[in-house]
């Protein structure tokens, strides 16, 4: 509860159709209600907390706002598939200095990815390396082919988190490499090389479980955005005017 | 952007007002508008945007239901004070393995806390020294008077992140500590002595400017929080029952 939530709540201010978008979370999770769960209709909502259909209406724009419901038309309101997740979580788009913005990212993904390529290596299973290497496969042949492969990429540090078995770093390092974005895809022949054969040095940490070599690895590679930070913040113009 | 606006916005099925909430992101960066800052008005937004003023009002509700612009009575809609956080970013309310979730967070938290602590020794202004005293301080009144500490704890790790000079950590170091409250206010006097020769430890070493000792002195201190888990977690039970 951030601190404006807490000042009106102790004012007992908060508008009625935010009231109940609150007690119909707490239903769902009292209730233990899984991702893909229909919501009770507006009906019985509306007796459970003793408000009229209007502002169950209300109540439930404010959820599908916040990515916990989500409604599928026809059909009815459901349980989101990743309730509570936003995009943006730490509203970076709003963040003025980019720059920096740039350098704080990058300080902390240069603590913990290399960490967590290291708890890749001792983690993964046979599964999570087979879908490893095929994510850098298809970085790889978007690269060769010219396409822009932000998104591949993605992927293919995702397959390397969610292979540390820790839903926590799962979470986290999507959001903190928010960076990439920052520069755009970068098209210079050399970088592209070089994210080539970054990736096939972790790869191939990882699947000989070698938790030393992958975080050598993965810092070897993180080390290229830091170039690129560097080079912009050097010609002293926004990362973002690309 | 998540896979199913994705694939939404593939098949233009976006409905109106998010559409529009989107366009009014847009033009909030766009004219670099600020935290505090007052909106245009509909009337304005409207032809903008070439849609009516009740797609602009159903914008909106999305736009402060998601945080992004904050409404006040009789005043008008604000750029919300931190544009776009939001209280639980990842949702961690809706794992149902409380367990796992506690000892997830814990395993990131070990590892960006104590480092968190060393950059905090380092670059700590005499300002921020002050503050993290002062937070230390208020800790141990509220323990010594048996009331609840929890919101002075937050403060007190709070301003240690600050001390970083590192707006990332910042925002990520709270979000991971989600965990204390999976345990609710712990009682036992041992564990409140040794929280505040903890924090004593630590406020000691970042004072000194010794970046080895303050990252010593946090893991210490997280120490006593796996010893929590493990606790609750030998036990058998949620570490939500308490």
């Amino acid at each position: 509860m951030n601190e404006q939530n807490f000042s009106q709540l102790s004012q007992n201010k908060i508008p009625l159709p935010e009231r109940a978008a609150d007690q119909i979370t707490q239903l769902i999770l009292s209730r233990q209600l899984q991702s893909g769960d229909r919501l009770p209709n507006e009906f019985e909502l509306g007796s459970q907390l003793g408000v009229g259909r209007g502002t169950i209406r209300e109540a439930v724009k404010i959820l599908v706002a916040r990515n916990i419901l989500t409604i599928k038309r026809g059909k009815g309101t459901f349980i989101a598939r990743h309730p509570g997740e936003v995009e943006d979580p730490f509203g970076f788009a709003f963040y003025n200095d980019r720059l920096k913005l740039a350098y704080d990212l990058l300080e902390v993904r240069l603590q913990l990815e290399p960490w967590a390529a290291s708890l890749a290596a001792e983690r993964a299973t046979d599964k999570d390396l087979a879908v490893i290497q095929e994510e850098a496969q298809a970085v790889e042949s978007l690269i060769d082919s010219g396409v822009p492969h932000l998104e591949a990429d993605t992927r293919f540090h995702t397959a390397i988190a969610r292979s540390t078995q820790n839903m926590i770093i799962l979470k986290v390092l999507p959001v903190i490499s928010y960076s990439e974005d920052l520069f755009g895809t970068v098209n210079e022949d050399a970088i592209r090389r070089e994210t080539v054969r970054g990736h096939r040095d972790i790869v191939k940490a990882i699947c000989s479980h070698d938790a030393n070599a992958a975080r050598a690895a993965m810092e070897a590679h993180l080390d290229l955005n830091r170039r690129m930070i560097e080079k912009v913040g050097t010609r002293g113009r926004s990362p973002l005017s690309h």
